[in-house]
Formats: C-alpha cells, structure tokens, sequence
C-alpha cells in the first residue's frame, strides 16, 4: 500500500545537555518518511526554501521515499530551534520561523490523490482539512498535532479529527485537547469524536492504543543513551504506519505489532541526532528490537 | 513463607481534587499488610499512640495478618496529610506528625526473627538498619525509602541497599539517589551497589524490574476513576512479596508475575481512599485483573 505524508521538511537547532546542532536535517514528514522507509516507502508533500540543502534528502531518494510533491519556493525553510532538559520530555521552542511555510498549500499531486494511507503531520489544521477534502478515498487516514493548533484552531482541528480513522497525539496534548488528564477519559473522549484508534505517545514512559473494544500499551524501548528526542513522534507514526502498509492488515492483532514497530523506530531516531538514528538500519537491527519488546514486556499467565 | 513487615500504621488526610478524608487508616505497613494479606499474611512491627482506633486493624486480623509486634505507645499516633492535583503522581505533603514513631525501636519479636521475606517499608535507615541486625536470616529481604531519607541520611541507606537483596523505589527516589535522570542508569547505578533487583515503581507510567541479567516493564493498570493514590507503592510492594511468599519461587519468571500481581494491587488501592479497595476482595477479582494485564501487554511475535 502507498502512504502520502503532508507535513514540514525543516531545518533544526537542538540543544541538549550534551551537545548543540545547528541547522540540522528536521521536520515531521521527513522523520515520518524516514522510518517508514524500512517499510513502505512514503509520497512526501511539503514545501522548503531556495536555501534547503536538498542533497540532504538524497538518503531518502535513495531509499524510495517519492519527493514529486515537495515545493521548493522563494524564500527561507522552515527552521525549528528546542532546548531539552536532562530528561527527554521536557522540551522548550526556543525559536519557530515558518518561513515558506507560511504561504504553504498543500497541493496534492494527482498521482498521490489516490494514496491508501494519508499521514497528515502537525501542520495548521486548515492545511489539514485541505488535504481531506483532495486524496479521494484513503484506505486509513491518520492525523497529528500540537499543542499550538489544539490552542489557536481548535474548532477545525476538530472537525479533522471526526473524519480520519486514526489520531496520534501525545499525553500533552491529548490532555490540552480533551481538558481530561485521566488517559483512559481521554482516549474516550476523542474516539467518541468520530477515529476508531486513539494512539497516545508518552515518550519516555512508552504508548498506549485505544480503540471501543480494545485498550493496549506498551513501555517506551529502554535507550540508555537518549541523544535528541526530536522526531520520536513522527518517527513513531512513520513505524506504526509503514508497517501497515507493508502488511496491509488493520486488525487489532496487527495495529498492535504497528505499535511496537513504531515504537522501535522511535527508539533508533532518540540515539542519535537529526535523523542520523534512522539512517542505515537493516532489517534484522528493526527486528531484534523488536523481539527485545516482546522480551521485555513477557510475563507467565 | 512468611513476610515480616516494618513500617508504619497511621492515619492520614488526603486531600483530592474531588474529596477530602481526614484521620482515616493509612501508613506503609497497613497497606503492605492489606495488599499481601490476597497472597500470604504478614507479620507487622509498628508502633501507634493511645489515641489510635486498633478496631480499624480488625478486617486485617480476620485476614491472618499477625500485630503481636505492634507497639501501643503513650502519646500520639503518627499522621500524615497530603494533598493531590489533578495528575495522581504530583503530591504535596501538607502534614508530617511522627508522634510516638519519632522515639520508635523497632523491637523484633523472638518468633518474627526467623521471618523468611523482610519488608523494610519507609521508615528511618537507621530503624531499617537496626532490622537487618535482628532477622536471623531472610531468605528474601527488601527495601523501600521516600526522598526525606534520602536527602537526610544517605549514607547509611546506602549500606542498607547494600546488604538487601532487592530494592523497591519510585523513579523520582531513584533519580534523587543516584543522581541519574536516565531510569536504565539509575538502575545500573543501585544493582552495583548490591542488590541483584531493583524495582522503579512510575505510578500512572507503571513499574520496570532490572537484574543484572534482564529488563521487565509494565504499564499501569488502566484505571478510569483514581480516587486517593496514597499507599499504592506500599501496596505494589505486598502484592509483589505476598505472590512470593505463596508461590516460594524467586525466578525470573516468578518474579515478573509478582510484578503484575503488584500492579494489580496497587490498581486496587487507588480506585478507594484509605484501604477500602483492598477490603473484602475476592481471588477471582485479582486474577481477573492479572489476566487483564496479559490481555492489555500482549502482541503477537
């Protein structure tokens, strides 16, 4: 199955207690592609500046990632600077210049209208609802956000998420969103909205899937050396929905496999800077991390 | 095999968002005691003032727990008022009366000092010191402690851990003792002081068990109506030594059960203030709950 991902391809500076980039290869869909990659390779709808070190997606290009729908207009690329603390989930926007993102529409390839999966990332929700209204009839549709959209365009973030299939947010902003800081009220409360699967990322602490009949959750992979947690969500949506794609089968026995294969991929993207971590895996690395989930997650019955 | 318990039996207020409960029964050893109590009875050592209501300790006596060795002291019994926001792990002591706990020996009883699993709950590290003199030989002996301890007498906490076979703690108790943010470390840290199992209880986020050989996690129980969490960490610690207890089976694979089986009493605890959601429980209930963990961790390999 082919998945289309709408989000940004940024340019990122990171801090963390170790160490500082600068200008470093970022943004949702580029993660999201990234991970995905090892999977079923993504269409990627975006938009960078003239001033984007394009060659940096070649690893991408490379790796079957289609870039047709990327707009490379005048102007500067989106570019994202964050500081995190020693511990991986507290995170602060130091700087946030959308740049050509700004003037950014969506425009759907024609080629990609008829895409299976639709990954729509943390873009404005009117970018989101926009892309809905061109891809003809996903067979699963996804949606993201952040605390920013959940603040200032709620109403039609809303409205997004009544018509997609699936939601991932973090325990922040699913909190932020359903004014419920009670997970299980939560998950509830936005399944009732309309998605038939509510996936919450907790970061270090793990995920957990909702769905009416079914409620799963799995620990974070233990990663001794957290680097930069930038992308572990997209990274995680990357995952989870590339597998699906490559295995095309939407059961709960399968979501939940997606879940651990997104999870996996998260915890390769967190060792390392950028998206370094997700750069040169095989195959038998995504498995054995895999097989390790089901190690450290077993217990008798 | 029996448990021998050293803690505290109190009464505590708790303040919740929704409730506020005041001089109701609470204190480490009165929650271990309730908690094991499903599994195998323990014998408590504790001390309480004049004022303290021993007909609240009658449901424990019917369920087998021993209190010959619970002091009856002139003077005031220990209390304890804490309140919570509305995340459940976020706890503001407001209150700390030690009352007749403050000139507390703990007295072993003759015919407790052959006690085969020791529970050394979080009273002061020179009480827990004196225990360790005084149990003959416990063929399982394990500690817990709380940030004032910590803070105040580290050193001989650390020869505690030292000579106990495992430790118990909270993720934000284990940060502070080892100075590490990252849990993976933490646990590294503690396992080279002695030990050979470390338990990091992470309230709403669940527990992970670490030996020198594996890595075990588990989510918390998805409990929709967290009333009061007090005592759940006391709580998990009597389920996972009470399952011991009846099981005799120290294995990896016994252990990871009582983890579960600890989770699943701590669940119990937080849907009721006080100890109520550990009265009258059936072992159909517990083992429901059990398999409700296998059902909400597993995913096919």
């Amino acid at each position: 199955m082919n998945i289309l991902v709408v989000g940004s391809v940024a340019l990122d500076t990171v801090e963390t207690p170790v160490q500082k980039v600068t200008d470093v290869l970022g943004g949702s869909a580029t993660y999201f592609a990234a991970a995905a990659s090892y999977f079923s390779p993504a269409r990627v709808v975006a938009a960078v500046g003239e001033d984007f070190p394009l060659q940096e997606l070649d690893f991408l290009k490379q790796r079957g990632v289609d870039f047709a729908g990327l707009q490379i207009r005048k102007g500067k690329s989106f570019r994202w600077a964050g500081r995190y603390g020693p511990r991986p989930n507290d995170r602060q926007t130091l700087l946030l210049e959308p740049g050509v993102f700004s003037h950014f529409q969506p425009t759907i390839p024609e080629q990609y209208r008829d895409s299976e999966i639709l990954f729509l990332a943390n873009i404005d929700p009117e970018l989101q609802q926009s892309v809905l209204e061109q891809v003809r009839c996903p067979r699963l549709s996804c949606c993201d956000t952040i605390d920013h959209w959940i603040r200032t365009k709620r109403q039609i973030l809303l409205q997004n998420l009544a018509q997609v299939d699936t939601v991932i947010l973090n325990d922040a902003e699913i909190e932020e969103l359903t004014e419920e800081s009670n997970l299980i009220k939560a998950c509830k409360s936005v399944l009732e909205r309309g998605p038939r699967t509510v996936i919450v990322k907790k970061g270090e602490h793990g995920a957990v899937m909702f769905t009416p009949d079914a409620f799963f959750s799995i620990p974070a992979y233990p990663v001794e050396l957290a680097c930069d947690p930038t992308g572990a969500g997209d990274s995680f949506a990357g995952g989870f929905l590339g597998y699906l794609a490559e295995t095309e089968d939407f059961s709960q026995t399968n979501l939940r496999k997606a879940v651990v294969y997104g999870s996996v991929m998260a915890s390769f993207t967190v060792e390392k800077f950028s998206v370094d971590g997700l750069k040169g895996l095989t195959h038998q690395q995504i498995k054995e991390r895999f097989t390790r989930f089901k190690q450290i997650t077993y217990f008798e019955c």
